[in-house]
């Protein structure tokens, strides 16, 4: 773990230099064990990790959670703050100071601090500048190595034998939220982490032309679809995986969408690779949905990047002309969603290698019949 | 549902009005589906909600959430925008515009809006002021109402049933993290939505003494105190209960320090009342385990509200001068550690009435001894 860290932080320090940032000051996310192998939870009470271009890591914490931060293997000072929340800024003030960083340009991270934490930073140093740099933190955590890619294998490979678990138990009657519940079970059952990337989509009939449903109380029924989107954790590395089942048999359209989401699955898996544009591989599978005359009905991005978030860099959008590169870890999942009637997605999760994409999931694609 | 909502709203913006704010800005966070009856993942699209003192709601939101924005039970204005991230600010400057708020005092809750969501209203309305609202928030969310002393009372009973199904799989030679799996499992068997408040801390041995611990490979051995801090979801509402157990005999001065945790349990119970303030609790249960000469090792309050957050209003510590009211509900969890040896905690969910203080958990207090 320490060697990897030591060249992760390397590799970050040459970044900031990149970006003209002085510092990076992260709060609980993914990227602060990334970077440190420390994991706190994101609670009221603010923990910050700032690193400077050069020198020790700056840590402020609750003096509670002090112990996580003795023996590191890096150099760092931390500075614990008592229960009391009016004592809280004077630790910022402290780590602020004794950084030098007090007008320095500092990056964060948009999608994970808060105004809490913000709040403490610009009261601590007001001269300094808090700016984006997901640009710097995406260009660490997008390229995988070996044992990333093996966490997030085995995160497919759980969730894969949790959902063939609880396919027995889906027959017409049995609630959206009860199949969700089954699914979590197995899910734990089969060795993922409880810190799922998300809630399990279980969304049936008109449901399923949700792409964002919440599971319901409504009882499946003969000719329903039923779309499962889900994933497993782990070692913080998620797996994202949707299928989509019939119940029963289904009205002709419906076969016939999830045969063209099918097709439009494949024309991107094939069209991903290496020195590739991430706007190809989502043109490859909307060209399919658009000439099958669905185009509207196709209504989100082709897929996103996938590790130790559940969305994260490279983006698999037509407007995103980032090039894929081996190591590189995505969703791919075209959808048609029949508003008021019912849908169907398709998702794998694909890394990119030296001569193109490979799927960690190999899950049937088709659209399964499950017996009533 | 929507008398619930339709009376809610009233009564933020007589809050509103009070603090001198013209409208609330809320991501998606407890508050917004408390306020909205809406739910959204927090992701890297962005959604906001804002109330202003007056007239409609605007909901900045992806269009493939739109669905889920008709047909609301009051009046709200949405501006959905597309997948390419360079238009997202067009929308919130169309929200803002029509809003009437392009130079206002708008409130925000500092532990829920995240950088990402502040950049965007800023860059909307370049003269509004963004301030903390958590005073106003936490005043409307604080007084659970029948429904949701219910639903928690649901959330304990499921926690409950679930610890005691959890406990005859624990011996001697299981890990920490197979105790926190099992328990998972028994959580969503007994009926807990799988949105836990948070990955259950099971810590044995010398991690008992760390309050925040993760699970581990560590396997128990006799002797060992076990820590196990979890809960449950129903409805959004949480649960979080806190027991420790002596696998076998223990030493003689970990029995002792569990005495001493249970009469400050016992103590901050008989304390908290209407009227009372949140300190009076907090010293209670402080109290009894400095004369027993252990002050130093309860190193953290003696609780926190517990709701739709897991840690909200009001905070139970001894600089908090906020009284008690009828329908509060906090967290009462003293504990002794001993650094490098082993640790104590019990903790109970309970709700101020109009003559007292009622545990909605019931589980012993006792340390029990597991056979071996």
């Amino acid at each position: 773990m320490s060697t990897t860290l030591v060249h992760r932080h390397k590799k970050l320090r040459r970044l900031l230099q990149e970006q003209n940032l002085d510092a990076l000051a992260l709060n609980p996310g993914p990227t602060l064990p990334y970077l440190t192998g420390l994991h706190f939870h994101l609670s009221e009470r603010p923990v910050v990790v700032i690193f400077p271009r050069q020198g020790p890591l700056l840590i402020v914490l609750p003096e509670l959670e002090a112990p996580k931060v003795e023996n590191l293997p890096y150099e760092a000072i931390s500075f614990p703050y008592e229960e009391d929340p009016t004592t809280w800024g004077n630790a910022f003030t402290a780590a602020l100071a004794l950084s030098g960083l007090l007008s320095a340009r500092i990056g964060v991270e948009p999608r994970w601090l808060r105004v809490l934490e913000l709040r403490y930073l610009e009261a601590a140093a007001p001269n300094a500048e808090f700016v984006p740099a997901e640009s710097a933190t995406a260009a660490l955590r997008m390229f995988k190595d070996r044992d990333e890619i093996a966490a997030m294998q085995k995160a497919v490979d759980i969730a894969q034998a949790a959902l063939e678990a609880t396919l027995p138990a889906i027959r017409p009657g049995v609630t959206e939220r009860e199949i969700a519940a089954e699914l979590t079970t197995q899910l734990l059952r089969h060795g993922s982490s409880g810190a799922f990337p998300f809630h399990p989509i279980v969304s049936g009939g008109p449901n399923s032309a949700n792409p964002h449903a919440t599971p319901t109380d409504r009882p499946l029924q003969e000719g329903d679809l039923l779309v499962i989107d889900y994933g497993a954790n782990v070692d913080g590395y998620f797996s994202d995986i949707t299928r989509t089942f019939a119940l029963g048999e289904v009205e002709a359209e419906y076969q016939h969408i999830a045969e063209i989401v099918l097709q439009a699955n494949q024309a991107a898996r094939a069209a991903a690779g290496p020195g590739v544009p991430a706007a190809e591989v989502d043109k490859a599978a909307r060209q399919v949905i658009e000439k099958a005359g669905y185009g509207e009905y196709f209504t989100h991005r082709t897929g996103h990047g996938l590790g130790l978030e559940v969305h994260e860099e490279p983006y698999i959008r037509g407007d995103n002309q980032q090039v894929l590169q081996p190591g590189m870890t995505f969703t791919i999942e075209p959808g048609i969603y029949l508003r008021g009637r019912n849908g169907v997605r398709i998702e794998d999760d694909v890394v990119i290698t030296a001569d193109g994409c490979r799927s960690l999931t190999d899950l049937p694609r088709e659209l399964r019949i499950l017996p009533l």
